[in-house]
């Protein structure tokens, strides 16, 4: 099957996610800046759901762009990886009003794992799909990177019963991790094409 | 008519409903996993409204990917269709309130009655105006499928009197039918093409 | 210019319009089937707004499928149409709280007059565009049926002064006369192509 | 890497945004057109908003409507010039308030300068991917109109510490200067195919 509706379906669903985000911060309370302050731990939340989601947007839309088939699975996999993401509007709210609390931030932390843990598999069934010889094998199959962050997802949730805030750190050096996936991609594609 | 900004346009309604689900959860009273324990009644409805939305995309997209044309009726069924999920966000919220109350299964089990029977009626038109020899009428047209399917929603309207609960009981049975709908499609066009 | 990216946009904002129209359906207060209906006025305005909005969109699909260029003024003259649409689900609720005061209805009636001028000279503008002999012109360049819906629009404004709910009757019956604008522009299809 | 998904994810965003700065107009008080000119002040920002968003994905149509090519620089670029964007519904609320306080305001300002600042830089990327030859160069690539925003840009917020709503009135002095940038696109499209 194409991968054109999967795209655009996706497209929509992150798109629609990363937008209602804003819907949360609560106005606030007072004219100034310093009332605005008083808001800052939803701002900083915000803003690391927001990054979170447009890395995962970013990596998405690689890997779709050099592989060619998908299949039911594929489907699948991509829903339950859409669900995880449509958790996000909840998570950053609950966190938000409690970013120091233990409980919101694992809850957070495994929205993250669960929503890498299905890229992972995604990633592969697309190589699967497309076979070993196929470009997405050679850029995205070295999951070293994804074990790595995999683990990362793992102890950011085991900090957190440490020091709670520690989860959304390790969250964060983890998304940093993710911010570059472009060049190897648009290397390969310079040279060969 | 070819059917391109139907699908765009039903992925864009779809995507949208799955996301604004998620407003409804209410942020939970407190910072712990009991806080958010308390909502499990809303948690619960939500995941069973988003499997049941990301089914419907799913066989939506399969059909449509199959078929070639579209006319005025296919639009207008499937403008009816879409007008029943967009109450989902509603009943979903008022039956996650009210997880053993009747009248809100019943009124859940409606719309996907609504949802169901507009379904029914799209694949006939569809079947319709691409032909009976056409890869939809042998994939989709043996109706059998979706005419226990409607059996099944009726069943759990009436169970719903006897136990609401049986309502949302007998609804997942029928969603569960439906999560491998892809099998079929994807054995033909390996066999084919 | 070509349509594609228009066409896009227009179903993002339409289909986002629609979908959002619920999450100003409040939840019944209490589990019953009355007090479901005690919200009876907002549900009918909700399938009064939810039914023109789908309407816009198929005449609007209908319209963009058989032109092929665009251009800058056509572009703002869309943006225009869209911008009342976004309205809707602001006058939707205020008319749902107070479905018989002339106000609110006065104010939804400009609304959807606003929405056809616009799209009436959204239409003058495509056949200007894409040349007096092009199928646009053949098939929407009649206007007699938009100056009706026009004269109706200004009618439903005066009749709200009499009786407020008069301005949502008319209304009604002027959305009747757009919901089979299809079978023209595919009766054409079929006899030429 | 070509342009389709990203114009695809921006028109979404763009269109998400838009649409859901209506969610943030209050139910007036009320069932009088007094009622409703209460809020005359949330209604005004609101429209001015929509207008900037409106012209904003007007400029951004055009610009990818003649460059063939972006890169993961661009994507970033564009990512974060949608966040910027993704502010609107925030500080719309908010200036909306509070339309002649002075914090608001400037805050209001810091987003419309932080969206030009990154459009300035994207437009700088796709120069450089699409090649100074090309039409993107010709037509944008003079920045002296986008130059001239800028200035106007930090005037508006130095214009707040003096009287707060002028922040308003030059960012929407700014706005008209960006209300016709079709014409030149256009010319050049007419002139050469």
């Amino acid at each position: 099957m194409k991968k054109g509706r999967l795209e655009a379906f996706t497209d929509a669903v992150i798109a629609i996610i990363m937008t209602i985000l804003v819907l949360e911060l609560p106005l606030p309370h007072g004219n100034t800046f310093h009332a605005l302050l008083h808001e800052r731990e939803k701002i900083i939340i915000y803003l690391v759901s927001f990054l979170t989601l447009v890395i995962y947007w970013n990596n998405h839309h690689h890997m779709f762009y050099i592989i060619h088939k998908v299949n039911g699975h594929v489907l699948w996999m991509n829903n339950l990886f859409l669900f995880f993401l449509s958790l996000f509007p909840f998570s950053t709210n609950w966190t938000g009003e409690n970013l120091f609390s233990r409980d919101p931030q694992i809850f957070y932390g495994c929205i993250i794992l669960g929503a890498d843990v299905t890229y992972f598999f995604l990633v592969k069934l697309l190589i699967k799909e497309n076979g070993h010889n196929s470009h997405v094998a050679e850029l995205f199959g070295d999951s070293q990177k994804m074990k790595v962050t995999l683990c990362l997802n793992i102890i950011a949730l085991f900090a957190g019963f440490i020091l709670p805030i520690l989860t959304m750190i390790v969250n964060i050096i983890m998304i940093l991790l993710w911010v570059i996936p472009d060049r190897r991609v648009e290397r390969v594609f310079k040279n060969r094409f």
